[in-house]
């Protein structure tokens, strides 16, 4: 069986309770860049790991499953294939699952907590709420190389871009073309829930020159709405609070040193 | 301090290890009623629960954060406030952390699996397709009651909504109005993730008539487009599957038994 797993936006604490047992199981692991050090620093040291790049350039049709995991789940292997953020969205997990569907391969799908969602929990800033947003749309600036259409963005709620960094002057320009008032709130989220997580904030007119500034680091999220102005940050820092905190924050230390357990603790 | 924590949509296996951790850790819980039994069962039995419902009815300017859930805030105690799905998804978590803030009350927030993704996962529809939708809404038909307007649903891309099932023949009809073919696809998902998870598809021009027929109990989550026909299923089931996953399954058993741990199985 392939398991098709969301490995989260990086932080191992936000992987799914399933998620993390079928890493910490595994004896054969596929894997591209979006998923991040601390959570393949679970994989067991004996397990096989197989990169599977994005593989930028090849045909479109080309299938989304890579050889080296075929060949395994053909030999009946269970294989574990983490994706960054959530399989369902922009993950192509949906691809996957229909090719192994095909060749007659059993499968599962595990959710993830997608990079919106980690970004939102982290920085304080809703997607939706009821004094700015009753919606919020994901939406990607990468295109198929074989199509030229793009998406139209919605002109009301929350929209979240994904992969959009480097597109984003062309972004907000469209977006204040189609009706978007050109002070819109917007931030822009390098590294969501990482120890390295940049937030910038700006407007429509405004951020494509901040993110020039700022030389932000991929990926980023890009949110945009008056959901930016509800952002809400705790009175007191939560890592100079409890010890419960602190324990809490012990779980990369644990995934160092061996297999991370999850249970009660004492005391 | 405060931990606004999402509970996912129900599946105990879809927590966040953190949002598991803090809920075996919990001495305080409030929850509502949309958390789920089997979440539920892992708050450690001499915790103090506190039910928080939506109150629905109250007047719109009324806290967001239950007055008892306050009370135990403000003379030091650490509160899990759980909440279904995401916190910052049709979850309120901004405005409860803006009324924390305001009063000095340290707070974290742990996202957890919208409900949308984790019927994504169990009912094998993406979200988003190369082929299908280069976007997913989320929107929700509940009304303020004290607002009229109603926001523009996107006339392109996936749109799920969340909290629709009794409006389903009114949005359906305001969608076709806005442009979307009488038939797009549309799959209705209630208890997604739950043992009792039920799934209906049809089109807009059919749906409103299936739901009625089905009866279907909610919560449920309507998906709506080209996504809706890219679903696909396991060639075996997953439960007639491996020992890893008859171990997998195990989760609910060792729930009941005792705190939940996540560990490196052997053989």
């Amino acid at each position: 069986m392939i398991s098709l797993v969301g490995a989260g936006p990086g932080d191992p604490d936000l992987l799914t309770v399933k998620a993390l047992r079928l890493i910490q199981r595994a004896r054969i692991v596929a894997y591209d860049e979006l998923v991040g050090p601390a959570v393949m620093a679970l994989i067991p040291l004996g397990a096989e790991r197989i990169p599977v790049g994005r593989r930028k350039g090849t045909h479109p049709n080309a299938p989304s499953i890579h050889p080296a995991v075929l060949d395994r789940a053909l030999r009946g292997h269970d294989v574990v294939r983490l994706k960054g953020g959530d399989p369902m969205i922009f993950g192509r997990g949906g691809e996957e699952a229909a090719e192994l569907a095909a060749l007659g391969i059993p499968f599962e799908i595990v959710p993830g907590i997608s990079a919106a969602l980690g970004a939102a929990a982290s920085t304080g800033i809703p997607l939706t709420h009821r004094d700015a947003s009753a919606s919020v749309t994901f939406a990607t600036a990468q295109l198929r190389h074989d199509v030229d259409a793009r998406p139209e963005l919605p002109r009301e709620g929350t929209l979240v871009l994904y992969m959009g960094l480097s597109t984003i002057a062309d972004t907000a320009a469209r977006l204040i073309a189609a009706g978007r008032a050109p002070s819109t709130p917007v931030a822009v989220v390098s590294h969501a829930t990482l120890p390295d997580e940049r937030t910038i904030t700006g407007t429509l007119s405004s951020i494509a020159e901040q993110v020039l500034a700022a030389n932000l680091p991929t990926p980023a999220l890009i949110v945009v709405g008056d959901v930016v102005r509800k952002r809400v940050e705790s009175p007191v820092p939560v890592a100079s609070l409890s010890h419960a905190e602190a324990r809490s924050a012990g779980v990369r230390r644990h995934a160092r040193r061996g297999p991370l357990r999850v249970g009660r603790v004492r005391g």
